[in-house]
């Protein structure tokens, strides 16, 4: 298996200077003392990791992951996994939710395959992935990365069971109980339900022990290692990236465990209806943007934000200062 | 004084029969079912006032009311009122937050000045505006929204003072204590903030048996009157309106009161850090797309929520449904 530990370590740190100078300039804007504080600080946030004191939103992009789960077999989802496929083929046909989401705002869409009729092993039963199949994923996830020019990525994900493999890395990694973790998905009844809660149980008592990485391994799934790949090259060219819903968190969370810091380069674009959401954001310690109940996954929920981070470096950047327009300034 | 009860009754009707047919496509949409629901019912809403199942954000426009009060003789503003006549030429001259977001976002912005430089009077001992004021800054509003040409409608403002004449216009109409609706606006201290809390006392004792729109004419201010008329005048065309924060809802507030459903076309843009403002939003029933703890006003917080009601119509009309992708649908 890849030696993320190491990739992560020789990764760029933040740059300190343009973060700060952003944060000066936001003081001294034509408004009230922080009367926009919460997206100041996001394009504080946002200079720091573009390595600029001037921020933008210009060319971003969306790399959409696509599998299929073994773990389907189980009952837990209320959709079959025929619709992994239909949908791959909606998103890049343009008629998908995030398709429609990307063209309205000018993002770059990347659907990538990792998996869609492969699924991989049935997670309730044994490792998701051998320790090839999570390279392989993994290699995908940074390739699609390597190849994108742009100035912030959001990543998103699709596969019928992905949040049941969600859950079970949340578990494993964070403790609490089963219940706390798993969620309704899709939409699923209370019987699906309690499937669901039963396969992440054992999930959580077999990893009870294992390395972050391995957790991801074992229970995660392709699209979900994918991502987590997909992150790792993006803090290596030091890509900030808008975090989506509760599978994309959730698959970048063993980055978080291994190394405190692994995701600073990540803001939570909001927090989904998915009870494992709110708490997998508390324990990463990240504050949502957008606060609406959404439940679809695919990026979407980012890419609704996307405009609040665009408009947040603009708002400082672009706005007047009271010096340079002649006045003395807040008190 | 205008009529402004007649204007409000010889308004059209929401279209029930497009809102219909926009929720029962949303129904069917390739996601999962109801998983953007908040987002479902703000392009059901659109699709009620904008007349049309094809509903859409394409030449939004904002206007922005600018005037000075006569209240901040009694010291409750942490800026002193020159600060209207400044902010009036950076919202004018592209340099402020407003005019920078409706660049950004491609919203025709009108900077309307109804009284900078000629405050009115101070509302802690007399009334803001008499009955042939308040009629000249209805009617201003009127005129602003009647000369445009838009899909939806953001209201602003801006103008030292006014979170006072918010104030002061919500506890006269909804009870509560003073120090329920008084904030600290830009930024006030301690003392600053017990004079504002008399202010809004005397206000409140004056004017407890007043009719809503008496009310506005008594404490509200121009730009707040303005924005009444502004509000009248989209509904009369039927117009969508986004609200901005806890002035321009507070200065559409009377119109609720005094004709349950007058507001109907209006949904929340944000919920800001006054906290008068949730209080308000409460009471009018109205749920906010953002909440972000922002306090600027100019129209600021609903142009940060415009791409998310852009986003939810395309996310209807754009998305195909699942018979259209051929696929049978949830469940």
């Amino acid at each position: 298996m890849f030696d993320t530990a190491r990739l992560l370590a020789d990764a760029p740190a933040a740059d300190h200077g343009s973060a700060a100078s952003v944060a000066e300039r936001a003081e001294h804007v034509l408004r009230p003392h922080r009367a926009f504080a919460r997206l100041d600080d996001v394009a504080t946030w946002l200079a720091a990791w573009q390595h600029t004191a001037h921020p933008a939103v210009e060319y971003p992009a969306a790399c959409v992951f696509v599998a299929d789960h073994g773990v389907t077999v189980e009952g837990v989802s209320a959709y079959p996994s025929d619709v992994t496929r239909a949908m791959l083929g909606a998103l890049s046909g343009g008629v998908a939710t995030t398709a429609v989401l990307a063209r309205m705002l000018g993002v770059r869409l990347e659907v990538v395959d990792v998996g869609v009729g492969e699924p991989t092993a049935n997670l309730a039963t044994e490792a998701a992935l051998d320790p090839e199949g999570f390279d392989r994923c993994f290699a995908a996830g940074r390739a699609a990365v390597a190849d994108l020019d742009c100035d912030i990525l959001v990543l998103g994900e699709m596969g019928i069971g992905n949040t049941t493999a969600a859950a079970a890395v949340c578990a494993a990694l964070f403790g609490l109980t089963p219940e706390d973790w798993t969620g309704r998905g899709t939409g699923i009844d209370e019987a699906t339900l309690e499937r669901k809660v039963a396969v992440v149980r054992g999930a959580q008592a077999r990893l009870k022990d294992a390395a972050p990485m391995e957790v991801l391994r074992c229970v995660g799934g392709a699209e979900l290692v994918a991502m987590a790949g997909a992150a790792v090259e993006a803090r290596s060219r030091s890509i900030p990236i808008l975090l989506d819903g509760f599978v994309v968190t959730a698959a970048l969370a063993p980055l978080e465990v291994m190394i405190p810091g692994a995701l600073d380069n990540c803001i939570a674009g909001h927090c989904s209806s998915e009870p494992g959401h709110k708490l997998l954001l508390e324990k990463l310690g990240k504050q949502p943007l957008l606060d609406l109940d959404l439940r679809l996954g695919e990026g979407s929920g980012a890419l609704l934000a996307l405009p609040l981070v665009k408009a947040a470096a603009a708002c400082v950047t672009e706005v007047a200062t009271f010096e340079e327009w002649g006045l003395t300034g807040p008190r």
